[in-house]
């Protein structure tokens, strides 16, 4: 089968790599329909971080299960399914408190590579979730969203609006990127009255607005700061998402959240350190990670499905596996907020 | 008047000091019944946080209302009144979420210094609450624990524990001071099933058992990480309270905790800087800082007066004023857990 590999920092290939066999009985074999670019693709691809020769890509996919394990319970081939970038087995301790990004037995599908035609599922009757029925090609790119963006930002949008929702609070994000945004979308839908977009670009802004923005801010740093807080009456912002996972970043979130206020940082930790007296005189909660995707994916499948929210709209570029380059340099260059790679 | 006055490291003096009066409308002026030294007055004695001159010293205080201002309208002279480290005015936007030690008009009660035979409290209607009547004297010890380290162990324990409480759930506590001990007290009260108490030293290990600790660990560091993890199916603390504030004790009660658990912390940071990534993979819930001790004063109080929970226990060294700098030494060098000082 066709996969993408990167063999170095701005140099992606589609291969012709082995087909996918079931190595455990737990496993299943699904076609990827559709996969996409991820932002922390950028890290290696940008050199910052390194990688042990040539790496199969690709941790988002939505698919149609071909071949399942002898001890897979609740699939079956021909179904319409969406995973997430951890396999779980979703019935651990930790897992059933909610957190299957940490599961005991998780397996990092970035380590499989799912930009490609095919992929191996580990523990896939924890991992799966299917679709009522096949989609309508119009749902699939909200589907793929789910698999990471969608639920990533959700999850931000969990840890910070959920004990702050409501009438007269607001929402800061911190990061424009498709999870950003998606972040909007999520503190729209759990019941943030204001929500305070910071970003410079007109095309992200917009799709900011379409998605529950109330304001946008185009300041950074101390700056963006000084913007919260003037907005909302000295005090900084209620729940603010850090969608991004720099220093600058992860400072620019705790500071523009008010004393007992909730940040949700999703953004991948990079070259991080936070001074321990300013975070403790901040007095905000903090909670964050590699989102448990498949804690939200029941309900954000079900919310697509209805035709509640339009995630997909962060995909403003699709191209065929075989330009996953093209794909990657277009995000390196924020030419496109995100890459839909069809399968 | 007299009063407690750090010079300089390892240096205290009971000097005459100038009888406070009423500044603002809003002050009152309390006879001190008793005070008491604070771990964190251990701080400037050793040297680690500087002093710009001799000091006023105490933020730990129950009296009785002498005066009061003339814009004071819910307190009159002779009521017994307990405070918090914090001045606050209870009624600004950030007060009324909870967090009045980050009120809009916090004033730090150290800068004043309440181990004297008077002090001024500023903003005595939102900082001040009065018991039902004059207290007997055994209760007096367990009023002034909750102005300071009974209400600082109760957030801890409400930060790490109120997601968490129940059958089946373990809270570590990482500090065996006078606050960690309290929050072994207040995790027992909010809930938890078992309680791992972090001590080396025979007095401290037996009052958490007497608080309410199921389990003692006496290893730190790593070492303490995988005792407590051996004690959770490999898992980790499911809340985990941290009542230190160095490097060590952070990483610890963050490295003690499951992924999705919850962290407390209110050792004051000295010197502290979070790794992001480690921070970030841990999918922990960090919330801490200086407690919002007023927050629970009246249900503290309210426990206290039924006997349902006895904090004054952590005084095991009782002074005169004039004794002051005998308490500081025997705290310093955990000859005692805690100093009070009758006035």
């Amino acid at each position: 089968m066709r996969g993408v590999v990167m063999l170095g920092p701005g140099e992606v290939q589609v291969q012709e790599r082995p087909d996918p066999t079931i190595v455990e009985p737990t496993d299943a074999i699904i076609r990827v329909s559709a996969a996409c670019v991820c932002g922390s693709d950028l890290w290696p691809w940008r050199g910052v971080d390194a990688l042990d020769g040539p790496a199969p890509m690709g941790h988002e996919y939505v698919g149609v299960v071909e071949q399942v394990g002898s001890a897979v319970a609740t699939l079956r081939p021909g179904q319409f399914v969406v995973g997430s970038f951890f396999a779980s087995d979703n019935t651990c301790e930790i897992c059933r408190a909610g957190y299957q990004s940490r599961c005991v037995h998780a397996v990092l599908m970035g380590a499989i590579g799912t930009q490609a035609e095919r992929a191996r599922i580990p523990l896939a009757d924890g991992t799966l979730v299917a679709t009522p029925e096949m989609p309508p090609a119009e749902l699939v790119p909200s589907l793929l969203a789910a698999s990471d963006v969608l639920g990533t930002g959700w999850f931000a949008a969990v840890a910070a609006v959920a004990a702050e929702a409501g009438p007269g609070k607001t929402v800061a994000v911190v990061g424009d990127g498709a999870v950003g945004l998606l972040g909007v979308l999520a503190a729209r839908q759990l019941g943030a009255e204001r929500i305070i977009a910071m970003s410079r670009h007109a095309d992200r802004q917009a799709l900011a607005r379409a998605f529950g923005a109330t304001d946008v801010v185009t300041e950074r740093g101390d700056d963006g700061v000084a913007a919260v807080k003037e907005l909302t009456k000295g005090l900084g912002a209620h729940s603010v998402i850090e969608a991004v996972g720099t220093q600058e970043s992860m400072m620019q979130a705790i500071r523009s959240t008010r004393p007992g206020g909730h940040v949700g940082y999703v953004g991948v930790a990079h070259n991080v350190r936070l001074p321990g007296e300013e975070l403790f005189f901040s007095g905000v909660h903090l909670h964050g990670g590699p989102a448990p995707v498949r804690r939200f994916l029941p309900e954000l499948i079900d919310l697509i499905w209805r035709r509640q929210i339009d995630p997909g709209k962060v995909f403003d570029l699709t191209v065929p596996l075989d330009a996953a380059a093209e794909g990657y340099r277009a995000m390196d260059e924020r030419r496109a907020i995100k890459t839909l790679l069809t399968v």
